[in-house]
């Protein structure tokens, strides 16, 4: 499934291939995010343009809405949204988590660049709220309707395979980032049980094939000796490739996640859940990762931040209204190959639709783009040099 | 400018090309409605793709955002948003009044197959409204900030000329259709000044020319004495080509347009302001239409109402969700093509854009297939069989 094409010296880095059964995927990679099978604002031709190569769709979304029954029926995720490409599908699991156990609490994952944000719950209050945990799953209530839902490791693996992504991940349990070392440590030998009844599911009869990638994910926290534990079972058990589940921060990066890499086994493929701005996603294939998935930068574009090599401005900034040159000279993007600074600033102005799309298509593209050149680089030896300078032109 | 093709028998109709400076323009056509310089939620490819030919934008919005200076600055209306085609800029006046004077009092343009949902305003409360019309032009308040600012026909040649436009539009005043004939016909006097007005600015040096086209309004709401007389005084004036300006419901088709095109001069073009809906076009058309504009086909996408053969459905009633096959089969629309009545009506429920996009894909397909539809039947001597077949089966 996965093919190295060349590493970066003295690191965990490395480009590579992952063949899928929609085609292969050229890393590093960054994940378009299509939460509910749909990548905001844009066509599966303009994802394709933005040069993105494989997206991902959510299990809890879809499962609430519309069912993965009907889109079995209509023959899996690919073709009920126009996709040809590879996909993935997360497991569930930080959803039914963030949107139940944690909804209202101002708990988020939001990792990136910023600080996390977090108001510290204890595992008590978590197990009040609207998911609750046990050996067996989670229990939570829908965020559409109220209505209760129990998923189990079985389940998920039932819901992604009717869903029919070509690379699925393992239930596992998202922690809060203020848990206690404690309860981190509980909540990671369940993803581990989890992980085992997952392989379990996934290898019973009639179950897996098809040349579908199960990815197990390691959980443990910023806790040395968790991580390092988490990836030495995880590794253990017979994935296909592997998740880094949990909240980081950018300075996790070379300590949590690089103490799972240097585990994980070199010739699997190994996918940063929930990490994508452009310093991270340097700092990630550094330390080991292949591909990344992040809201963030689908998500900026449609607040009207846009990145630059110089970092990110906010187009609605009054300035724009007079800029007649493209929001970055020199980008290969649709956005930037059409529009004005001025155009894509009077849309955002005018909270017009396509003020989204074309933001978007930006951001995808930037980051595309961006991935692309490391994976260049580390194919012309100079990664090193690429980061250095990437490193020291954009701006936080 | 305008070459006619082919004329209906014992009938007004007729089927012809419009040149342009942008193009040509095969009628019948319908405007796409891009007020503020996008038509809402569709890239320029897609508007090109749904088989629109031309696009009208708003005087009164771009005037307003980000300003015609920019525009003109930037190029003009088709490089600012990326649209080669043909365009149409209306006047203005309709938005100063609505917006202005009507602000705020449900009174609407609404046409097409509802009846008209007005509130009675007498014209002594209209003067006391947001905008205030005397003989010099109109005063309005913005609906952005509050701003005044004052629009007089030669002020609405001028921003016309910078948006630059291929056909733009004489000021005119666009009255209550339950306004008293006496002020209907100040009105109307009014406006026949103001196009005697539009016409020598547009003359004079430096200010026409390019092959713009700019088109006179008919005014004279639903009285047939106003209409005649309208249509002969403005018919008078050398225009290019014509507008039918007022409030219309379906029966006031075969009455005042129908008045008005026998009075027109056959050899220029007759645009019908602000229908849109299938039936109608098809009544326009018998009635001597060449072109019409209508917001109708794109907000009713945005709201999930979808056009068939059999007339529109909602495509948010529950049994869509299941669904599988296209919102109609045979239609040859990117969205029939490609995705499943399931998945626009999921995007629908889970309020994503590109539930907009592939709805407003759809309608604006089916409006310009119609009207192509319309245009062949001409040509080939079957417009009759074509009208009655197709009203026999489009249910309102």
């Amino acid at each position: 499934m996965f093919q190295i094409n060349k590493k970066i010296p003295k690191s965990l880095g490395r480009a590579g291939i992952i063949s899928t059964p929609h085609g292969e995927i050229q890393t590093p990679a960054f994940v378009a995010v299509g939460t509910k099978a749909t990548v905001k604002s844009l066509t599966p031709e303009q994802i394709k343009e933005t040069g993105s190569q494989i997206v991902l769709a959510n299990t809890y979304h879809l499962y609430l809405e519309p069912g993965e029954k009907i889109i079995k029926k209509i023959g899996g995720l690919h073709k009920f949204m126009n996709w040809s490409g590879p996909m993935m599908t997360d497991s569930g699991g930080f959803q039914a988590f963030s949107l139940g156990a944690a909804y209202g609490n101002k708990l988020s994952k939001f990792i990136g660049i910023e600080k996390l944000k977090v108001e510290k719950l204890n595992d008590l209050e978590i197990e009040n709220k609207r998911a609750k945990i046990t050996e067996d799953g989670v229990e939570f209530r829908s965020i559409i309707d109220g209505s209760k839902h129990f998923f189990t490791p079985e389940k998920s693996m039932q819901i992604q395979r009717d869903l029919g992504a070509d690379i699925i991940f393992a239930f596992d349990e998202c922690t809060s980032p203020h848990a206690s070392k404690d309860y981190l440590k509980e909540a990671m030998e369940r993803t581990h049980r989890w992980a085992e009844r997952c392989l379990a599911c996934f290898s019973s009869p009639g179950q897996g094939g098809g040349g579908v990638g199960l990815f197990g994910i390691v959980q443990g926290g910023r806790y040395e000796d968790l991580r390092k534990e988490s990836a030495k079972k995880i590794s253990g058990l017979g994935f296909e490739g592997f998740g880094i589940g949990g909240s980081f921060v950018k300075e996790d990066i070379a300590t949590a996640v690089k103490w799972v890499n240097e585990i994980l086994p070199e010739e699997k493929p190994r996918h940063l859940l929930g990490v994508g701005e452009p310093i991270d996603l340097i700092l990630g294939v550094e330390n080991g990762c292949d591909t990344f998935d992040c809201v963030a930068p689908t998500r900026m574009a449609r607040n009207g931040s846009l990145y630059t090599s110089k970092g990110k401005i906010n187009i609605l900034n009054s300035k724009y209204k007079n800029i007649l040159k493209s929001v970055e000279e020199g980008c290969g993007c649709y956005t930037c190959q059409n529009y004005t600074s001025s155009y894509v600033s009077h849309l955002f102005r005018s909270k017009e639709m396509l003020a989204a799309t074309l933001a978007t298509i930006h951001n995808l593209y930037f980051i595309n783009n961006l991935v692309s050149q490391i994976r260049e680089s580390i194919l012309s030896g100079t990664f090193q040099k690429f980061r250095n300078k990437f490193l020291g032109t954009y701006k936080i």
